[in-house]
């Protein structure tokens, strides 16, 4: 297998350490830190260009700044092969998705990384147990986005298929706003202990709570301005929230203030049971015809309902016809073999 | 020793059991879980009354629920001896100390606890390394607060003096406001999944940013109201500086998002660097005139500058003057000293 790596740093660069690692790739690259790359262990090659690090890949992973990422899309697709699966790993996909309706292309997003960036802080193990949400196109090929499936497996990552715009509300509701929460967190605890106290005040709550804060400024400057209108939605909806707990705190009414901490008990651990680990695995096998979207249709139904395909394998029959084999926890296969039969 | 516990849950159950093995002190106590305290060996005596606890007590501490606490500390006050220091573990202090202008009453606030309630969950280790706010009155005779403040340092807390104001103040800002928000986060983040998807969306980030939600309901309505007017400002703050946000996002400016991330870049280092551990302890010695109050004056000084007593003792010369010998780290040493030329 041969992987093209364009954007080398710390996504991208673990990328290369993993694919060359775990799949016994060949993997070529290109971007600012590729010699680094290459010294490091991430890339096999160092090419001068996108077209060179393209040369009869059979997948390729843009992971380049989020300001230069649909243009980097558009220029890897130009040059790429015909069967060569192209995929990002920006963290909002309802903008790149709609500059490239591609049959090769599928938008990528792992749920991993790390305050430090670049390639000297990738790691072969980044993707470990992480999820990766993909969103495929209405005109993506079954078989390209199964080969990517495939390879996120094997660097050790859980691919997620989802809608482009659930992800990005999503996105703002478990990440942009709990960043911009962290941010503000941390302003106010500055400024309380700022007036000539320097207290040795916040214990460990304070702390997992403002983990984010601050983080990475670029990069987050330009992830909530890519998912800005959903960004500002959540911002609207969470001063609503605020303000019926400080109007319940200011009346003095105790009753309403527990029942806003007696939900917050219950949704918290309704998020917790939805991202329960998986159990025993069990194997299904669906008939599926030749066409393109079939796939991604069926892995979007299954993302949509909760279940995570654990592994996936497809086998042309023939031209009309192709197996899809899947793996899901022993648990979700009920729930699957009925999306299946729906489908 | 002999020490009073009213009130034996999670926070006096600890005290109970830290005292009677690290202190060797006798543990007497009453409340509903009293007798399970004694099975779990956080109490030597499970005693029917206040009274009957306080018999012959050398501390005393009141570790009711907050709806009940300023009236158990007057109870407490009313039956204790001379020479007993009483301190509470309320979590707001405003509150009590108004409440409370008695020698021997040191508001406290031990920086520790759990999500788990009730003496079943208490351990002789819940207080090691944990801040422990003090809040003396202006009144509080000094060798009671020394007392108080060794106690602590022996079941491994440590000791900090701070105002009654300043602390409400701080914990709306680290604690309180943490609190809101995270309900806030899972409110929306349940919604964001809760329209037919169920997906395993949430990294560590939002598991950390989230882990306070919806914390012991009618501890926390409590807790918020006793801290009411504290935190209704910090949420007016909170909601100017989100508004801030939204425009800035809203309006695509990225200088400005650039400018708060990195803002708070700045304030969450400060806020770590405030924290940092303590290295080798020198020990300097203070003349005092011996007047209540004296000692309150010195801890509360250097609970401002940020520097941590980590040990203290208090030797009277005569009947107007005693020695005062405080521990504190190598680095704060010279401004120590500098306060207490001051003094």
């Amino acid at each position: 297998m041969r992987i093209a790596v364009i954007g080398t740093g710390l996504i991208g660069g673990s990328v290369g350490m993993a694919a060359r690692r775990r799949l016994a790739a060949e993997v070529r690259g290109c971007g600012p830190e590729a010699p680094r790359a290459v010294e490091r262990g991430a890339l096999d090659v160092a090419c001068a260009t996108v077209q060179e690090a393209l040369d009869d890949a059979d997948a390729a992973f843009v992971a380049t700044p989020l300001g230069v990422l649909e243009q980097t899309v558009s220029e890897v697709l130009a040059v790429a092969p015909a069967d060569c699966v192209v995929t990002d790993v920006g963290s909002t996909k309802k903008g790149v998705m709609a500059a490239h309706d591609d049959p090769r292309f599928v938008g990528g997003h792992p749920l991993a990384g790390g305050e430090a960036a670049g390639v000297d802080h990738a790691r072969e193990d980044l993707f470990e147990g992480a999820v990766w949400y993909l969103t495929p196109g209405p005109h993506t090929t079954g078989v390209l986005y199964e080969r990517l499936h495939r390879a996120l497996n094997g660097i050790g990552a859980r691919p997620v298929a989802i809608d482009a715009d659930v992800h990005d509300r999503l996105m703002a509701a478990v990440s942009h706003l709990p960043h911009v929460f962290a941010n503000v967190l941390v302003a106010q605890a500055f400024r309380a202990l700022d007036d000539g106290e320097t207290l040795p005040a916040t214990g460990p709550g304070f702390r997992d709570a403002t983990r984010i804060a601050g983080a990475n400024p670029p990069l987050w400057a330009d992830i909530l301005l890519a998912n800005r209108d959903a960004t500002v939605i959540q911002i609207d909806e969470a001063m609503a929230r605020l303000s019926e707990a400080r109007q319940a705190l200011a009346e003095g009414d105790r009753d309403r203030l527990l029942r806003l901490q007696s939900e917050a008990a219950q949704e918290r651990q309704a998020l917790l049971q939805a991202q329960l680990g998986e159990g025993p695995q069990r194997e299904l096998h669906v008939m599926v015809p030749n066409r393109p979207g079939v796939i991604a249709e069926l892995a979007l139904r299954c993302g949509r309902a909760g279940i995570n395909i654990s592994d996936m394998a497809l086998s042309p029959i023939d031209a009309t016809q192709g197996e899809v084999t899947i793996w899901v926890s022993e648990k979700d296969a009920p729930r699957t073999q009925e999306l299946i039969d729906a489908l």
